[in-house]
């Protein structure tokens, strides 16, 4: 039997666990990212702790057959991370090169949304397409676009960076890369949050959210207090499912996938988000794919989507 | 010796050549596309005039093996051509399935921007690329999606409409198709021509187009007064090859390219439209992409792009 090592490198923490080839994460743990400054002592770090999670494994006789990782900036191309502005390590860093002086097997690494769209094709619902897009509403705006069956890696491995499109011409929200307009400052977690900003100053609505301050204000809040009635949440999600529709109608035109799935925080808001986004989509499509474009969620909710996509690089191999 | 028919459908003539494996036109001929009404009447001609092509090869011996079309609104995946506003056959047309009624060969069809990047695949400048998009810049925006070293098809065959995404959140120009804010509504020809009145409109400045109407503008003037440094035409490329810069940046966070490379009327105005797009994409681009995309002239200019793009489709088995 056969296991793969999946690793999910975020800002914060850094989640290990081993997966077998039905999508099943037998064991997992984690560690924070921002105590290894050293990338070799991190890397190091890493190696033990796949060495330590394989003798935990429930049942023994698993062979380890591969490291995937899935990390911001990552290039599956390159084998790097470059630049990423929430990790200590700055620049381009080598992160495979390094890895593979320390360990004897075979690695990829890629962009965590990129990971996740593999995870979804192995071990969630789109097991049966070739033609798809991952969205993960987190913090930010995560993408991996699968067409013709394969992941789009791009030139030099960095395609699938939708949350930094720009649909105001430049004169919209500044992101937190400095891009003005960028999608993730109005879809995502914190766009969410800045778009009930927005609402209290554009409107004169009661609401919840007036004796708020912006630090104070988190997503299930925002959801429940739709569900309450709040006119300024219930605003707030038709303004992001409106922003969501009018950009997946765009990327419809790009590589007419079957299906959107939408994962991550903002999708957990589940019809308060779902709906006007697939009523603006539907809206702004070009007739010749009105009606053909599904708005799903991921089959990966409630599993750890990242860790599964950062394994599915490698059993991808495997299932070939 | 192999030859292909390539078949280029537009809305005012249809043009029919014989290709060989290395991207040579033997022999081209074309007749109106709206002189048939009648599918079938049209088909016959077509099937008809290869015939007679055939009878006219320079040299002997040369055997026909498939028929490659490039149509607008062509579904590669069904076979079909969808309401399509230029021709004069409505609804879904079941154009592959009736052809080979009438000849026993392998045939395609396809997007006709999409035929466009396979030619320059086979024949043109992207014979050593993986990722890459073509953009047509005639009186529409087409655009054909290379990535991974293949075509992007879509979902149902659909993919690289990438000339009506919309850039302003519905709130700009209409295109033909009724879009707002659609992209070949500025970037085209035809949107150059707009750009024209639009300047005139919001700039004093002397311009020889101030004495001329919106019917009797031409790129080829338009450019010609650029190079004499009329001000209006000056500030029309600028504009043009900003709103294209700041679409190209969009496009490349979707799959990566290598390269854009531009054709048609608007692309043959060389640097009045190169230089400022080329400014204002990398001045838009992500950090990661930066001096990394290049953006080039079709290797299919002055060649027939549309026979050989649509031969392509056929050439493209036979070189696997």
């Amino acid at each position: 039997m056969k296991v793969v090592a999946g690793i999910d490198i975020g800002g914060t923490k850094t989640k290990i666990g081993l997966v077998d080839k039905d999508g099943n994460n037998l064991v997992q743990t984690d560690f924070y990212t921002r105590e290894y400054f050293d990338l070799n002592a991190y890397l190091l770090h890493i190696v033990n702790t796949i060495k330590e999670l394989h003798t935990q494994l429930p049942i023994p006789g698993y062979t380890l057959v591969g490291i995937g990782i899935g990390a911001p900036n990552a290039s599956s191309r390159r084998g790097t991370i470059e630049h990423a502005p929430n990790l200590v390590w700055k620049g381009i860093v080598p992160f495979l090169d390094e890895l593979k002086k320390l360990i004897d097997l075979p690695a990829k690494i890629m962009n965590d949304a990129s990971a996740a769209a593999l995870g979804e094709m192995l071990f969630g619902h789109a097991k049966e397409m070739k033609d798809f897009i991952v969205v993960t509403l987190g913090t930010g705006f995560g993408s991996g676009i699968v067409a013709n069956g394969q992941l789009i890696e791009g030139f030099d491995g960095f395609a699938g960076e939708l949350g930094h499109t720009d649909l105001t011409l430049g004169d919209g929200r500044l992101t937190g890369l400095g891009i003005k307009g960028g999608l993730e400052a109005y879809v995502s977690s914190t766009g969410l949050k800045r778009t009930i900003l927005y609402m209290l100053c554009k409107y004169m609505d009661d609401s919840k959210f007036r004796s708020f301050s912006y630090d104070d204000l988190h997503g299930e809040d925002i959801m429940k207090a739709a569900e309450e009635g709040d006119p300024i949440a219930l605003k707030a999600f038709e303004y992001t499912g409106r922003i969501l529709g009018f950009a997946l109608a765009n990327f419809t035109a790009f590589t007419q996938p079957e299906a959107f799935f939408l994962m991550g925080g903002l999708a957990n808001s589940g019809s308060w988000i779902f709906e006007p986004t697939k009523k603006y989509l539907e809206k702004h499509l070009l007739e010749i794919y009105k009606g053909k474009v599904k708005v799903l969620p991921s089959g990966m909710i409630g599993k750890n989507a990242a860790i599964l996509g950062a394994a599915a690089l490698i059993w991808e191999d495997f299932k070939k």
